[in-house]
């Protein structure tokens, strides 16, 4: 954790407008100050755009993902840029919205073989062993972007002997460990749970995209997606697959009606929202582009402390810690 | 957590039409089948009823709140009692709607000194220190409802011995720890956070109703709350008063349009939701009874095991543990 203390202190005597007296910068300054080179574009190849019907009063309803990173999920997300790619979910619909947990999409008439919409040929079929990736850490460096301690918010380092001192500040610190799970973090912008060194897999937070499916073994194509809309329902981790977050406009999809039925869905059609595309970013003509806050740079390391400890002036007490998914990660609009 | 699971087979053993060779109930079948005093009832003079302007079909919109028990926040408490009493909030709105965090309603001109409404006489002025209440668990006997091991999902116990060996269980199983504390448990239906054996404070999770405050010293009167209708913003745990939870109706809060000003606040006066009143339980007419699970039976201490490691169907991968905020307390409406 002094580590992190040191990058915040080493960020704050960045800041000429930041002397000792004025106020502590809250999460929101820093991430504002973060230099350029702590941001990531994300590629338009990897942004999934939905278009929801307007709303009442004509305002268009636009919803942005980002799809997730190698090595995580990646036979869902072939199938859902295959299904992107056919314009498969244009005129398909939002059927189900529950409240403090998921909003969900696709065909509505999926469980009715007479109706159900053809699926594009060529979906990959998934297993469920394929729900929680291996990503052995010893073996990291065969990723172009190699995973170490950095991304446990730790100094960077890649000895089996950094990573074990790391560790153990994260476990004395209380930071990163929660009910789930000893040792959170983020690897290229998503949230991560890591097991004793050689697994990985990504988190429920709010926002977060995955991959409807039926009882088990049946995994899920892609065709069915949700997103988190209120506490992370953690329990789902390593139940279902997870695909993406989302960037941009979630509020279009948290504010949507309840659905009165089990399990928040609809009881009748008209109640359901219809959506009028889904498309790759790529083929979206006059899409910005996106950036997310490197979460292996010091401005993210200072972010998350600053969250874990607020220090701005409306506070009076820092909590001390933070959950992962209080930790969102910052994206913002290239002007 | 041995104990826990022995209080769930217990319950199963109990429930002739789950054989061995049946699915494992899910949370909301243990719940389903509780005894009846199992339950608590819900004094309605405990109860906060909001009705909301009827929505755009005229569908009456109606959120109840549960006020918290003694001996926290009771002079926020007492305050909005005042208020309610004196129908203060009728004709006041919903100002402030931000995503993933909170609805807040209140005086829409409390900040403009010639339009504020005037507040009732007698309202108490509250301090800091009383955001955390002190709660000795030595003396704990004083209260009518003594404070035993039991709130930390532990076999009823009140030695110092016995609640020492249960913290060592809950600290051994992680299934109460979290990046903000170590030792987190229920109190009459509502989620807290203990410390070392002197203190408690209630926990923002989904449906908390807080005071909304200016700057520190400021603490706010309760005529400004706000629901959480997001991840849980522990960080607001200490720094904020909570007073009740909502037990019916967060719907009609959460999914309201989100404000497109500074910290969710809506831009122009029509956006708001106006309220049409504001009562305590005992006022309204034709109130249903409410009852809660109480937080001490065997029966939530199953439901929360079941929380925790989900074994129904649909799972493949118990979680091992759960998050505070993921065992919302079970709310019915009698017959």
């Amino acid at each position: 954790m002094k580590k992190l203390l040191l990058a915040a202190a080493a960020l704050l005597a960045a800041m000429p407008s930041l002397a000792e007296d004025k106020p502590v910068p809250s999460p929101g300054e820093i991430v504002a100050a973060a230099p350029k080179g702590d941001w990531v574009a994300i590629p338009a190849s990897d942004l999934l755009v939905m278009d929801l019907a307007p709303d009442t009063k004509g305002k268009p309803r636009r919803v942005v993902i980002q799809l997730m990173p190698p090595p995580f999920s990646q036979g869902w997300i072939g199938n859902i840029r295959l299904l992107a790619a056919a314009h498969w979910w244009d005129g398909t619909a939002v059927n189900r919205v529950q409240d403090n947990y998921v909003v969900q999409w696709g065909d509505p008439n999926a469980d009715d073989k007479a109706k159900a919409k053809a699926l594009p040929a060529g979906l990959e079929v998934m297993s469920e062993s394929q729900y929680a990736t291996k990503m052995t850490l010893e073996t990291s460096r065969a990723l172009d972007d190699p995973i170490t301690s950095a991304h446990f918010f730790c100094p960077h380092g890649t000895s089996t002997e950094e990573r074990n001192a790391c560790r153990e500040v994260i476990l004395k610190t209380r930071g990163r460990r929660d009910p789930y799970n000893d040792l959170n973090g983020f690897y290229r912008g998503f949230p991560f749970a890591f097991s004793t060194a050689t697994n990985a897999w990504p988190i429920h937070c709010y926002g977060m995209v995955g991959v409807g499916r039926d009882l088990s073994p049946n995994t899920g194509s892609g065709a069915e997606l949700y997103v988190v809309i209120g506490h992370a329902p953690r329990h789902l981790d390593r139940n279902i697959a997870l695909v993406g977050r989302v960037i941009e406009g979630v509020e279009h999809l948290s504010s949507l009606p309840r659905g009165t039925g089990g399990l928040g869905f609809y009881e009748t059609p008209k109640e359901r929202t219809k959506i009028r595309s889904i498309r790759l970013g790529a083929e979206v003509k006059g899409l910005p582009t996106y950036e997310y806050l490197s979460t292996e740079s010091q401005s993210f390391a200072a972010y998350a402390d600053a969250r874990a400890n607020r220090r701005d002036a409306f506070f009076i007490r820092p909590a001390g810690g933070a959950d992962i998914c209080n930790i969102p990660v910052p994206v913002r609009r290239v002007k």
